[in-house]
C-alpha cells in the first residue's frame, strides 16, 4: 500500500499534483499538544514554491486546512486532517504530457501501472507537490519530538561537485535550530558563491543540477530502534526514498566506511561522568539499528531536477513513436534548497514514530 | 514493530545467536509452488559460516527444517515456517560482553533498549546469524520470481578502495546466475588479486575490511511500484538496512548522479519495434518510485566487520567504567562475500513482495 | 490504531461530528473504475438525517467532494479522498457536555482517553456522523464486488420484539436489490405497522427502541477468507463492531446453533450437475473462516439510540457530582433505519478487502 | 494475510495439524518479564486434549519449547517463539478427506482456496489444535495483564438449551480466578448435572452439542479503545471469531439490548466518593467502542463439534459425487469445556494489545 506509513503514528497522504486537493491524515498523535501554527507556517513556508530565487516562479500559498483532530487550540487525540487546495495550476501546461513522457519522470511507468489511467498533469500523484504533506507532518513531529529535548536539522552538503564543510559529529541543537532559519543553509558559508553560480548556470542553460544534504538528529538516547526491519536506518531510509529525487542514503561516513579498516571504522566508547559518548561518529549515531546516544547523522543524495528546457529524446506510449520533447511549465533549476525541509520533515516522522511510547 | 515485514507477503523472523534456533515465518505464499530444495541449500551454503577462505572458522549447517505449510512436496498456502537450530555455538567466549560493550556492535544501545535483559551472546537478536532467515526466505521468494521471469544477482563492487567493474545498464539474467556460482564473484575477475591481499592482509593484522555490493534485478516490467511510502527504492532500501553493517544503499548512479547536470543524468526513452527502453540507466530502472522495465540497479555500503582482534577502547555498562576489550571467538575479516546472498535474498523479498499479485 | 483499516486495501477515516469536515482515505483501488455517482448518492440519502419519518430532524446534505484520486471520470489508482463538510452543526446544543457525560455514549471514556481534551461537540469522532464516510467508501466497494457478480444487502429483521421473517437460505441478488430500494426493508412487509407502531410510540414518549439487522452477501465463491485472523467473520465483525451502537453479531443461526446437535447443526453438501450447495445453511455460508459459496448470511444487534429525551441519572466528569441530564438536539428514536446501509457498506468493504486480488 | 495480529504487539501463528509442528511468535513484548511457567503449563492443560472426560481420547502434552526471546528467565524483547510438536497424530485416520469434505468444517473451502494442495490431514492450518499457539499466548498476555491489575476469566454459560446464571455486573478477579480452577466452571454449580447429562448423551449418539461462554475482564480503567476499527468490541471480536466453531458474539446484554427501550438499555453513571460507576452494565463495560471502567463482559456461541460419527451427506470434491461419510478419530463431543481457555486467550491478547503502552 502506498500511501499508508508508521507503526506508533499512521500517516495517510492523497491527492495529486492538479486534484482539488492533497492532504494528510496523522493517527494516534497524542491529545492535548497546541501546535504552533507560525512555525508550521513557517515550515510550509521553506518548501513552498515561492518565486524566490531558489525556487519556481510559480507561487502557491500552501496554506493547510486543519479540519479534524483539532479542538480548542489543542489535539484531540483522534485522526488530525491538514488539506491543501490546489489553487495556482495551469492544467493546460501538461497537455502534451498525455501521451508523451517525460525522461527522469515517473510518467511511463504509471502510464503502464494504471493502464493509462494516471493523472498526468504535473505527474499527478508522483509530483513533488505531495511532499507538502509530509512538510507539514514532520511539522508537528517536530514539535512532539521537541518536547523529548530531539531536534532535526539540515544543511546543503553539496552542489553539483562544490562540498560544504560537515557537520560535526557532536552537532547541537542550537547549530541545526540556525540552519533551519537560513535560505541556503551552509555550514561552511564560503561555499555560497559557487554553489550559487552552479544553480544559476544551470538555470540559463534552461538545465538542472542536483547535490546532497546533510541531516542531523540530535537528543535521541540510546537503545531506539530495532535490530532489523524497523532499524532506525530501515524507518528513515523507507521515508527518504519516498521523497522524488532521492536515490541514495548513507549513515555517518556511509561509503567512506567501506574503505576504511574496522580498527578506524568502529567508534570506540568512552565514559565521562555519567555521560558515555563515542571518541567518533563514524557510524552516524546508529549501530545494528540501535541508536548510541550520538548524534543520528546521513546523508541524501538528491538529483537534479528531472524537468529541463533543452530539447529530450522520449517517446509517445500511445502511439509507440520515438519523439522530441520541450518541456513548458515551471519549474526549478535545483530542487536540494526546497528538498532540506522535506529531508527534515520524514526524519522527523520517523523518529517520532520510533520514539512516541518513550 | 521489528520483525514483521511485508505488504501482500509476511515475514516474521525470531531468534538469537545463541538460542535454542532461529526462524521464519512466511505468510501469504501461493499455494501449490514445489521447492527446490537444493536451490535453497545452495543459497544457504553461500551465506553459511564454512570455514572456507572468506568466512568464519566456525562451520555451521544452517540446516533449515520446515515445520509448517509444506505437505506433499508443495506450499500448502498457510504460514511457512523454516527453523535452523544453533548447534555449534561457544557461550563462553561471550562472557566478557555481560558488561562489556563492543565498538561497531548494537550491544550498547541494547543494553538500554532493554533495560539490560538484552541476550549478550555474540549480538543476540542482532546477530547476523538472522540473516540466514532471510537467505531462507529469499530462495524462496527466488523460486516465486523465476515464474515471473525476474532474477536477482549481485557481485562485490569494491573491497576498501579496490573496484570492480559495473553491470551494463542492461545487465541479463544469465550473467546474475553466472555469478551467483562464484566463490568470489566480479565482473572483472582481474580484480581479484589485489581483493583478496587486502582481506587476508586484514586478517593477518587481527583487522577487517569493508566493501559494496552492486545488484541488480532485470525482468521486472514497467510500472511496479508507488510513488512515495512503498517507492521500490524504499522498499528495497528498508529490507537492505535492516541487514547488520549496511551504512549506505545507492540507487542507479546514486551519489554521482548529484554531480551530473539533468540533461545528462535523465534517461532518454527509445521505442524500438514494441520494446521500451532507455538509451542509458543512471537512474537504477527506478523513476519516481516505479520501476522503468530496465534492470533496477543499486550499490551497497557494507561497513569492515565490527568484531575485529586489535585491543579497543570501550566502556563497561555496568560499573561505567574505561575499559580495554581483546576479543576472542570467530569472526570474518571481510563479510562482504557471506553478504552477497543476502543482499540478493532481501532484494527478492521485496520485488515480490510488490509483483506478487500481478 | 483507531482509523486505518485493510489488508489489500486501506481506508483511514477522519472527523469529528463538528469538526469542519468528516472524509475518508481509500487506498489501493484499482485504476480505471468509473463510479457511478448517482448510486453513490443513493446510498448516501439512505444514511442521511433526511429529516424523513426514521430519522432525525436535522437535515444534511451529506454531499461528497472527491478530492483525489479521480480523474477523467475513471479512478487513477492512488488513493481517493472524499470529504464531506460539516454544515447545519448546532454546536450550542452540546454545551452542557462540556463537562456532564451522556449514559450510552462514549463521552466517559473519552474524557479520560484524552485527558479532557476531546471534542466533545455531539460525540467528536466518536458520532455515528462518521458512518457517512464508511458509506461512501461501501458504495464503492459495492461497485467493485458488483464487477464479480458479488451483492450485498439486509433488511430489518425486528425492532423490539417484532421479527421480520427471514432471509431465503439460497436468497439471491434481485432480492437484495429490491430491499435496497425501499425506505423499510422488510421480507415480510406485513410487520411494518407492529415496527413503525413501536418506533413512533418511543419518539413521542421521548425514548427509543433498538433492533436486528439481517445482512447478505451472494455471489462469494467458495474458499475466501482464512482460518484465523482473517477468517471472514473476523473481517466482517471487526468492521460490524466499528459501527456505533452494535453490540452483537452472529453467523447463520449464530447464538441458535448452540442449541442444536452436530448432526442438525452441519449443511449436508450437495452436487447437482457441476453445482455445489448445502442443504440448509446454519453456518451462514462460512465454514471455518472460508466460504462456501452459499450466500454469507448473519445478523447484528443495534441497541436502542443512546440519546433520549427522558431525564437521566449521570455525572459531571471534572466536578464529580452526581447530577441529572435532560438531552436537547436532534436524534432518531430508532436508528435501525438509517444503520442499515452502514451495516451494508462495512460488509461491502470487508468483502471487498478479501476478494481483491480474486 | 491470515496469520499476522496486533497494533502494539504482533502475534504471528503458524502450522498445521499434523505438520511437523505448530507455534507462534510473540513480537514487542516488553523486555524483562520472568514467565510463571507453571501458569502458562496449567493454561495448556486446561484446553488440552488430555482423555478426561470433556476431552478426546487423544491425548497431547502440548510441551511448548521456547526457543528464542528469553535469556536468563526473563524476556528480552525480542520475538519469542513458542514451538508445539506434533506427536501424536494418527495421519491414516484422515486418508478418506483426500477427497470426501467434512460438513461443518472449512475442508470445501480450503481445497478450492488452495487449489488442491491443502493439508487435509485432521482440518490442516484450519484446526482447532492451533488455538494451542493462542493460549500460550495468551498466557502471557494474562501476566503482563495482572501487572496491571487487570484479570480475564470466564465460565460456560450455557450448553445446548441449559442455561448457567450470569456473571455479576460488578464480577471481581477472584471469583474469575476461582473459576479458572473448575473442570467444568459454572456460576450456578447446580446446572452442572443436566449440562452434563447432555454432553454425555450425545457422545452415546455418536452426536455432538454446543454452548456459550461468557467472559468477564475486570480491572480495564475507562477510556481504553478507539472508536471504530480498534473499538474494544472490535478487537476482541476479530480474535474471538479467529477460533474455529465460535458462530455470534454479543456484548454486555448483547442482542437482547435490542428489546429494551434506551432509557432501560442506558446504564447511568453514579460517583461514589472518587469512584465512578454504573448502576447497571447492559453495555458490557463498553460505550463507542470505549471502556468504562465497569468489567468487560461478553458471551460467544460455540456451535456444536462438527466432526460427529453419525453418518452425514457430503461429495467428493474431486469427482464430484455425492457420497456419504462415516467419520472416523478421536473428538470431543462438545468442545465448549475446552474452549473457555481459548476464549480467555484471546481476550487477554485483545485487551493487552490495546492496553500495552499504558
Amino acid at each position: 500500500m502506498s500511501t499508508v506509513w508508521g507503526s506508533n503514528i499512521k500517516i495517510a497522504i492523497f491527492g495529486e499534483s492538479h486534484s482539488e486537493a492533497i492532504g494528510v491524515v496523522i493517527d494516534n498523535l497524542p491529545a492535548g499538544l497546541t501546535l504552533d501554527m507560525a512555525e508550521i507556517r513557517r515550515e510550509m513556508a521553506r518548501r513552498a514554491p515561492n518565486g524566490g530565487e531558489y525556487s519556481t516562479p510559480r507561487k502557491e500559498a500552501d496554506e493547510v486546512e486543519i479540519v479534524s483532530g483539532y479542538f480548542n487550540d489543542k489535539t484531540t487525540g483522534t485522526p488530525l486532517c491538514g488539506i491543501i487546495r490546489n489553487t495556482n495550476t495551469k492544467s493546460s501546461d501538461y497537455d502534451q504530457l498525455k501521451e508523451v513522457v517525460r525522461p527522469g519522470h515517473s510518467d511511463f511507468g504509471y502510464y503502464y501501472k494504471s493502464g493509462g489511467n494516471n493523472d498526468y498533469r504535473g505527474g499527478g500523484h508522483s509530483s513533488g507537490r505531495l511532499t507538502a504533506t509530509l512538510v507539514f507532518a514532520g511539522a508537528i513531529c517536530k514539535q512532539l519530538l521537541r518536547k523529548k529535548d530531539v531536534y532535526v536539522g539540515s544543511h546543503i552538503s553539496s552542489i553539483g561537485n562544490i562540498k560544504d564543510a560537515r557537520f560535526d559529529a557532536r552537532v547541537e541543537a542550537n547549530m541545526l535550530e540556525h540552519l533551519s532559519r537560513q535560505v541556503f543553509p551552509l555550514v561552511d558559508t564560503g561555499k555560497f558563491t559557487a554553489m550559487d553560480y552552479l544553480i544559476k548556470e544551470a538555470r540559463e542553460e534552461g538545465d538542472s543540477v542536483g547535490g546532497t544534504i546533510e541531516c542531523a538528529v540530535v537528543g535521541v538516547p540510546a537503545g531506539v530502534g530495532e535490530p532489523f526491519f524497523e532499524s532506525v536506518e530501515s524507518k528513515i531510509a523507507s521515508l527518504l526514498f519516498s521523497v522524488p529525487a532521492v536515490k541514495g542514503v548513507e549513515f555517518g561516513k556511509g561509503f567512506e566506511l567501506t574503505k576504511m579498516k574496522g580498527s578506524k571504522a568502529n567508534d570506540s566508547f568512552k565514559c565521562l561522568g555519567n555521560k558515555v559518548f563515542t571518541a567518533t561518529n563514524n557510524n552516524g549515531g546508529i549501530l545494528g539499528g540501535l541508536t548510541t546516544g550520538m548524534p543520528v547523522i546521513f546523508d541524501v543524495a538528491i538529483k537534479p531536477t528531472a524537468s529541463i528546457f533543452k530539447e529530450q529524446d522520449t517517446i509517445n506510449v500511445v502511439t509507440g513513436e520515438n519523439v522530441k520533447l520541450n518541456l513548458k511549465g515551471r519549474h526549478d533549476s535545483c530542487i536540494v534548497v526546497r528538498a532540506l525541509p522535506v529531508i527534515e520533515a520524514v526524519t522527523a516522522i520517523a523518529i517520532y514514530d520510533l520514539m512516541k511510547n518513550m
